[in-house]
């Protein structure tokens, strides 16, 4: 289970405040479980592992496994949250650089408008077996829908049995896709209707990319239902703190939280992060502002910044307990560089004295500074840490007085563009 | 050069207080032009542009070629402004996915501790043709220097010439890299001690890989001499114009700048900007604080919070003016997804009127919104854009009263580490 760890937050907090912000995430929390708060009808994400679908999972299963014997490459069409789930786990479970043997490389297009990127893509697929998974409830998306576009045509026009090869994962009735789906006989998974886009990891718009990337889909899923009856308990419950202390800080003057990871394979969980505290509390000018580094590459960038500049940051720091998919440092009989005295020490050990001395460090030059562990990156306890900041998000949401489920404020850059293309286009 | 677009900043700035700030920043202009601010002694990378030595590029090139000519992978080791810069211009100037040919691929190590991500990289460079740049001014930072005794101890296990293989970038005298160049006969490039880590892309820092990379590196310098040499007007200055409104907005209540850029190519150049900007000014409790975010990508993710958040946030957009690489959107018989009314536009149009609607319904939001636009993304405007960002730093950090190259908040980490390591090392 995840662990969260006060201690360096602890001095920046006012007992009489911690009991009063307390009170107000437990009143939330109860808002949550007794589906009484505004957007009600968007728990799926919850209900969905209270009671599984025990058909759905053995579904993505056989589509998976057509994927991983067929395909060098799966190519992932969606944004938002049709992308950040499954890039966030398949990021924290599989080896950087090359898959391992039997699994295709997952990759990504649709997620912006850059031509660059995906001319450059599709010379990269050029002589590989593809196959796509396009995620878009609507089926309109611009980004998704005009790479989906560009994508089905260039696999018109290298495969034979290109409408085998698209799998479409979208809404159950309505759309775009489905039209697609009737007419090319797209195989195709459904989006839950009452689970937003930056909840729908555990659905298959997260599940069929994360097992056709050869990861155990079942334990994610068995982990967050854990977390899911785990968290909900009153006492001693750490996604209720979390939300609690964040708010108080955020009532204190601190308006920025940074999630700092101490691993690279947790960058895109930390992107997930992003959209799903920005998209559910940045509303009616509140909530705290998302911001996102990746330790130690950035305490050489931005760690001048957290011990010096203006006071306006809560950190929390992402942890990984235990690791044994390190490396140990070699002893040489040549010690120039002096640094013998760690031989036969882990890297991950090295990794963590640097998290131990970075907390200290920010703390004391007066940054509330808070960890949350999990235990070992096994798909099990991901699965768990996704649970835990969705309930923590549903919480400090409620908390602020908005509705964490909607994303009203996404719409205004898209009738803008969507107005100037068309009259470009007369 | 550089075009800054102020037009959607104006309604939120006061014309009093503009023409205060004005005066300030052409004040701390001519500060750093005359050289009597704090810090003038690390003002090596203005005196490189006009003055430059003109071997120096010659001994880059020769380097570069028998790279390119012998490896498969350049291995640079190095931790903030010793990779940032080198990064930002090869992400900017070279292909996603693949490198052109008779380029090797340019990959990075030492700027982090993740022990998976070092024992897969080096499980994806067995069996190829691997050089390493190892670029540290001390060679005692942790993380480059226990990367290198892995990747060097690595390196010895496969190559019979590994000392050939290894390109040093250090300090001209001191320095545990020195002392490996003089045993070992690996090759020497030199940090010019006037120069700091974040000021650095224009040294042998950043050059040697960029050159290796195919890019035209005396372009890049070109470019940003040219770009030096015009920026010491006092008119029509766009970098003392940026530090002037980016400073009278953080005066004005905005804590929070927010660089978003409308291309993938750029998301190392915004890295190396948040090292920049967040180095430079995070000090006595001043300065904005730089975060990043990718569009149209974030739009899906932060955007939310950015329209209707808390009203902390600047936002500066950087955009690309012409751009020729990009892919025309195809016209369809079957135009089920209804975008035929876009076929012929490239994606690089849609791409902008992505950015008018954006920035005009984030202004309209409440966020003040600046455009910094790149002409084309080639070496000479890349160089360009590398020296505006660095002049308008100077100028920003002095309006602020803070030495703008220093960076004495860096070390607290690291003292802390240390004191832990050393004494569980007993």
């Amino acid at each position: 289970m995840i662990k969260l760890d006060l201690r360096r937050a602890l001095p920046f907090l006012d007992p009489a405040e911690s009991g009063r912000f307390r009170a107000e995430a437990a009143a939330a929390h109860r808002t949550l479980l007794d589906r009484i708060g505004e957007g009600s009808d968007a728990l799926g994400w919850r209900d969905l592992l209270r009671s599984p679908d025990p058909t759905l999972l053995e579904e993505i299963d056989a589509t998976a496994r057509e994927i991983r014997e067929r395909a060098d490459v799966l190519l992932c069409i969606g944004i938002g949250g049709s992308y950040l789930g499954a890039k966030a786990v398949i990021q924290a479970l599989t080896p950087s650089f090359t898959p391992p043997a039997g699994v295709p490389e997952v990759l990504f297009a649709g997620h912006h408008l850059g031509g660059d990127y995906l001319r450059n893509l599709l010379a990269y697929l050029d002589g590989k077996s593809v196959y796509v998974n396009v995620i878009s409830k609507s089926g309109t998306t611009l980004e998704p829908a005009l790479a989906f576009r560009i994508v089905r045509d260039w696999m018109n026009s290298r495969f034979g049995d290109t409408d085998e090869r698209i799998i479409v994962t979208t809404d159950p009735e309505r759309g775009v896709l489905n039209e697609m789906h009737r007419r090319h006989g797209y195989r195709k998974f459904v989006i839950p209707e009452s689970v937003g886009g930056r909840f729908s990891v555990l659905t298959p718009v997260g599940l069929l990319p994360i097992r056709a990337a050869g990861i155990d889909a079942a334990a994610l899923v068995r982990g967050a239902a854990d977390g899911c009856r785990a968290l909900e308990a009153e006492e001693d419950n750490p996604a209720i703190t979390y939300a609690a202390v964040r708010n108080e800080l955020l009532g204190a003057g601190y308006p920025v939280e940074l999630l700092a990871a101490f691993d690279p394979r947790l960058g895109g969980l930390q992107e997930w992060w992003q959209q799903l505290f920005g998209e559910s509390e940045g509303k009616q000018h509140k909530g705290l502002y998302p911001s996102i580094a990746r330790y130690t590459t950035d305490l050489h960038s931005l760690g001048q910044y957290v011990q010096e500049g203006q006071r306006i940051l809560i950190e929390t720091i992402l942890l990984i307990g235990e690791d044994d998919a390190g490396f140990a440092v070699p002893a040489l009989d040549d010690d120039v560089d002096g640094l013998n005295y760690l031989a036969g020490r882990t890297l991950h050990a090295v990794n963590r004295a640097a998290y131990e001395g970075t907390a200290e460090a920010h703390a004391d030059g007066g940054v509330p500074t808070l960890a949350v562990e999990i235990p070992r990156l096994s798909a099990e306890e991901l699965g768990a840490c996704l649970y835990f900041f969705e309930h923590a998000v549903a919480v400090s949401g409620y908390m602020l007085g908005i509705n964490p489920f909607d994303q009203p404020g996404v719409e205004a850059y898209k009738r803008n563009m969507f107005r100037l293309l068309r009259r470009q286009g007369r």
